[in-house]
């Protein structure tokens, strides 16, 4: 209730204050949100429905939702609309039509079939025809939204003349102190005919090109904070679009108009890119970023303009100053590059780089641990941060060390991975066919507080011969940004000193996944929200993870008290939160009121583990935990289900339906059921008699890992450095055709394994 | 023209006819293209944004488009609307507030802070003061697709009485006749005050639940093909959304009533869902098919109304008839169930099954060969098929021998394929882990024409220990009906007839990807224009197999003559469309205008081969073929593209820009440089001195393939048995937690390779 009378009461009261700036122009998209004032302009291809020429009311309507949400957020948003002729077009169209056919049906009964035609319509009747009911439309949409509109038609004159453009300054002024939205058009009835225009079939376009330049005009007279100039084109491409070369211009910087070629105009209406572009940098010398971007695509108008605002890269971004650093395009493809010199190298080079790395964790430490506690003391001041993660935060010379250590590891186990000859043929005569082990490609790999992360995967992706991509969180920054650079001073060793990037800690995610052809592996490491949030935004590159590890523990009814209570306490308690830490412990029914159950229960009891009750469980109690509102649970702290299940078999059924195939354990003496379990359970790691935590890279072996993957494809469980790695094929011959193969061919296939 | 014309014909002229049927109820969602007649009951959280009370614009400008486009197609839309209620409020709120504000500020300084309170509003006040707003914003929408629209408010009596019930039916005959789209509502403004209900803040709502009814009576009254009713539920749950087991129901059978248990209301208004299915089965009963939907969602809303009419799976599809076989959910469950136990068979057992398999294919080869012969008719007598078509769709004896003998190959290899032990190591005294291989799951496999392609994939699926579903072409289903029955046959050997499922032709692929909990990997096999749609639809499931096959051959200077005519003519010519044909031909500068140019050039003529000239090619000579319109196509025809490059390096740099990663060639003597390409170029497929098309799985020695990836992981070129399988990790210990090998615990790590 409170909201509706605040925005009345501004309505009624002379002007309102808020948080938001006015600055000159923005130097980066994420300052966007502090856009308070902001022109919309919205060209025909927006507004209308192509050659159909009624209005797009979808888009219109989707249009009016994001402008009138920023508006009621306190922001003063003024809109450039097209529109008024297409309006006028389909109105004037349908009443003609309509008396010519009432006329024809009056007069004739022969001249049925003799098509009727519609007169070319002019566009400046049409736009008169149209504006009345182009506005009523907006009025009524935004009334929805408790916001009041106003029409104001401009021509050219209204900027040439000092006096005029006051007026319309200080009317464009007082509306927007009054909470209105201004609806500005140009004043087409009154304008000169324009030169006929053949793309918009049957009216002659009046000079739409003018909302290019009347928007930027607009937007610089009333200092504008932002631009948004909205057509049917993506934004600015290096040259024109479909050509091979052809590519988005994300950032667009005063000074780089030498770089592009100009692609063709949209469909409908004056108005190239070339006219877009100088009314965007005419607003930008006059203080107002802008952005060109795609209005017309149903998918993304959903949220077109509020995406804009809210910093994300949509279209094409112009800005006054060049930051200093690369693009995240440009890193890419350095990565790509001296990742491809980096996959060349011999095997003990690359051990080379990961030995040196090791070594400066150590003789560099006091560097690394400064910068660690730089971060320490931030996250402290901030103080938002748990105290758990505070803790993977923090550095020590004992975590440096034992990280050196597992990096050894690493660069002495990569010594015969990379190059790797897996299968050898003999396909016939003189053709010889190879399988070889060969990186991936680029990896992406994302990682939240904890920095150790960094070394540990620099050194699997060195090893394996990968380009690497690093986004760290913001919270180690400083210490990231150290490593980094010891990274990058050992891989300078062999001269490929770019093969590992870190990329801005502002880069959204989402934007990343945009790369799709230039990154080919992405590896979250974090929570599992993080991991989800990732595979929602992949688009289509593969992600290697688990979102989820809803681990089990089967106790079978022979199973040994003793291992029982050692196993469940260890599986559950030693690391709560890990993903391989059991979340539900189904028991044989055989055990329920037997000593052992209630031993299971007073150790869970007195490690203050809450636990909550499957349903079958809950049946057969008369007393018992509350019910668990789902079997499907991750709890990640001191809690888990128990259930009931008759046998083995039902275990599996369990864990099939329940589980998340990422690690479950049976715990029995019974050699032949634990095989049965092992056998039949479609789990990524499948244990007998031992803690479900054991599900690790360290533990299993692999030196490190970069994750567990609960996948079926590519890599499963603990992912170590053959899981960076994939395969070619190398056939060589001697002139070798199929058609040598043929029934009229001379040639035999021997297909003759060779020893590797 | 001609289409307003006839529009506005239609609309003056008294009855139109065409295509479009009116039948009883629809059996299955594919018919509902042809339905004729259809009613859109939007539901008050359709229609408003929820508590907000105004209008959702944009989803109600989309239901007009989508509502418009179907009108324009010549069927009967009629429109069963709420919003009044929600419109009115909006606009009596903000009335009142507007007058109590200035009030105020016109009486009073000093009780500024005190908060307005807006009164409780009558609904029935309401509804009246918003009725005409939102006839008005309905006919504004309307009119830009050349719609009209027309008013009518009904009340519950005015279906109890006969005479009351045919006036209105034949108002709205008389209204569809004249092509006008009528908007039905209850005229709340009339009826009875309804009780209190506490969910929509302020308001009382009006009884909102006879708009469930009304539809329903309506669309029967009417006669109408098919009712749409849309609220903010996804459709009909088997028990309430967010519980363990809740599945969103695809179709209700008349009869399936004591299956479900209900959900929860709708936020806004009654009408829960107990009462929109009884007004469906209501509806079903009397005649009209109904889909229960959600249009709320914005991603979903773009089409949800289209969407349904042309038989996607959208909502719960309310049926008369329950059709014979099982639905492609309960197909994919079979599958995997029976897979499971295929998996679990042993090695020699499975080999069995496909051994058997392919005894099948000679010893009843008359009944494959009949079907085939009379899928082959229907092709002719269609005619729409091009004659390379008609060629893979034909089956001969000869063509079932090689199949079966590849199937022998395949039962064969796959003897130590699944359950190898790839890694074995000592963790810990008495902890023992395995990595084994597995099969992958449930796979699904799309393909065109080709019959032979199902014994093919079953064989490998089955060899495998994978679950499978088949998705064959139309022009196909005779021939892999009867494969198909013969695949179950053997699989009855074994007791998994199951596991092998034939998806019925009129399953949408993007229906079938929208199993992704249930489908592990998806392998298309087809034209690359089937690959690129599955890997856009594929929802998160892996999709095996590449999209484009854009080969190269590079002549480096060093080549021989003989080698480079014989490969190239081999590489374009033997078989132009297939992925692994050469499209672009890289020469080494050098060779320009000596003799061995002039041979290629030569031999590419005589073989009708069409050459589009690369620029740089261009730029060298003075007469030339048509420049290229890009260098990265993929021609799959007797065209390809000829360009010049300075060197090796050079020439990997071009493929690495324009190339697909599937296969690329160099033809040279020099070994050196030889080695440079295979290495340096990262290609699934990198040959040397040898035709491209031997980029096949038969070709590598595999048996056989299931594709050729251009994917970075799991599986790269051509993908064989290994490509079906994964691995999981079997730890086996004696009560061992990782508490053991802290630094206070008793145990250390040994990870010692054991053989495997």
């Amino acid at each position: 209730m409170q909201k509706d009378t605040d925005q009345v009461l501004q309505s009624v009261s002379l002007c309102k204050y808020n948080n938001l700036v006015h600055a000159s122009s923005f130097a980066h998209r994420s300052e966007l949100r502090k856009a308070k004032r902001i022109v919309v302009k919205l060209g025909s291809a927006v507004v209308t429905r192509g050659d159909e020429c009624g209005l797009a009311l979808g888009r219109l309507a989707s249009i009016v939702e994001q402008v009138a949400m920023l508006q009621n957020q306190g922001r003063e948003m003024m809109i450039v609309t097209s529109g008024a002729v297409a309006f006028g077009k389909q109105r004037l169209r349908h009443e003609i039509l309509l008396s010519q056919s009432v006329r024809q049906a009056l007069h004739s009964g022969n001249s049925q079939h003799k098509e009727m035609s519609v007169p070319v319509l002019d566009a400046r009747a049409c736009a008169a025809a149209g504006q009345s009911g182009l506005m009523a439309l907006y009025e009524a949409m935004f009334t929805q939204y408790s916001i009041c509109t106003a029409q104001v038609l401009v021509t050219n004159l209204d900027f040439q003349n000092d006096k005029k453009r006051q007026n319309l300054n200080s009317t464009l002024q007082e509306l927007l102190c009054m909470n209105i939205v201004p609806i500005i058009n140009t004043n087409d009835a009154v304008v000169a005919p324009p030169e006929p225009n053949s793309d918009l079939q049957g009216v002659n376009v009046i000079s739409i090109k003018d909302n290019d330049s009347l928007a930027a005009r607009l937007a610089v007279e009333m200092k504008a904070d932002l631009l948004i100039a909205l057509s049917d084109v993506e934004g600015l491409y290096s040259s024109p679009p479909g050509t091979d070369d052809a590519k988005l211009i994300d950032i667009f910087y005063l000074g780089d108009q030498q770089s592009i070629t100009y692609g063709t105009k949209s469909r409908v209406g004056i108005g190239g890119m070339e006219a877009k572009v100088k009314a965007a940098l005419w607003a930008l010398e006059g203080g107002t970023s802008v952005i060109i971007a795609n209005g017309t695509n149903p998918k993304v108008t959903g949220q077109v303009i509020t995406d804009i605002v809210e910093g994300k890269k949509v279209g094409t971004f112009f800005s006054e100053l060049k930051p200093a650093g690369p693009s995240v395009e440009e890193q890419t493809i350095m990565a790509r590059n001296s990742g491809r010199i980096l996959a060349s190298l011999k095997p003990a080079q690359r051990s080379e780089i990961v030995f040196h790395l090791a070594e400066l964790l150590t003789e560099r430490k006091d560097e690394i641990l400064a910068a660690n506690k730089l971060d320490m003391e931030n996250a402290v001041r901030a103080g938002h941060l748990p105290s758990a993660m505070l803790k993977r935060l923090s550095l020590s010379s004992s975590k440096l060390n034992s990280l050196a250590k597992g990096m050894h590891q690493i660069a002495v186990a990569a010594q015969d991975q990379v190059g790797r000859v897996v299968r050898r043929t003999r396909v016939a005569q003189s053709l010889e066919l190879e399988q070889v082990t060969v990186p991936i490609g680029v990896l992406l790999v994302i990682f939240e507080a904890r920095p150790d992360c960094l070394p540990q995967v620099s050194s699997l992706a060195i090893a394996s011969g990968n380009a690497l991509l690093l986004k760290g969180g913001k919270e180690a920054a400083n210490t990231n940004r150290v490593l980094h650079q010891l990274t990058q001073e050992s891989l300078s060793l062999q001269g490929v000193r770019e093969a590992v990037q870190m990329v801005n800690t502002h880069e959204e995610v989402e934007d990343l996944c945009r790369l799709d052809k230039m990154i080919d592996l992405i590896i979250p490491r974090g929570s599992s929200q993080l991991v989800q949030d990732i595979q929602h935004a992949a688009n289509g590159i593969p992600v290697l993870g688990h979102s989820e590890g809803i681990c089990h523990i089967y106790v079978d009814s022979d199973a040994s008290v003793d291992k029982v209570i050692k196993i469940v306490r260890d599986s559950k308690c030693d690391y709560p939160a890990a993903c391989n830490a059991m979340e539900t412990l189904l028991i044989h029914r055989d055990i329920l009121r037997t000593p052992m159950f209630d031993r299971i229960i007073e150790m869970l009891r007195s490690e203050r583990v809450k636990i909550h009750s499957g349903p079958r469980l809950a049946s057969f109690m008369t007393f018992c935990p509350s019910v668990a509102r789902s079997l499907r649970r991750e709890y990640g702290d001191l809690e888990c289900c128990l259930e009931v299940v008759d046998s083995v078999l039902e275990a599996v059924e369990h864990i099939h339906k329940f589980g998340s195939s990422h690690t479950d354990v049976i715990i029995t003496e019974n050699k032949e059921t634990a095989e049965q379990f092992l056998q039949q359970l479609d789990s990524a790691c499948v244990f007998w008699n031992t803690s479900s935590r054991f599900a690790d890279g360290y533990r299993f072996g692999l030196g490190a890992e970069v994750g567990i993957s609960t996948a079926h494809i590519h890599a499963r469980g603990p992912v170590g450095l053959e899981g960076l790695l994939t395969t070619k094929w190398i056939l060589r011959g001697d002139g070798h055709t199929v058609a040598d193969f043929s029934e009229s061919g001379s040639m035999e296939y021997l297909h003759e394994n060779l020893p590797v």
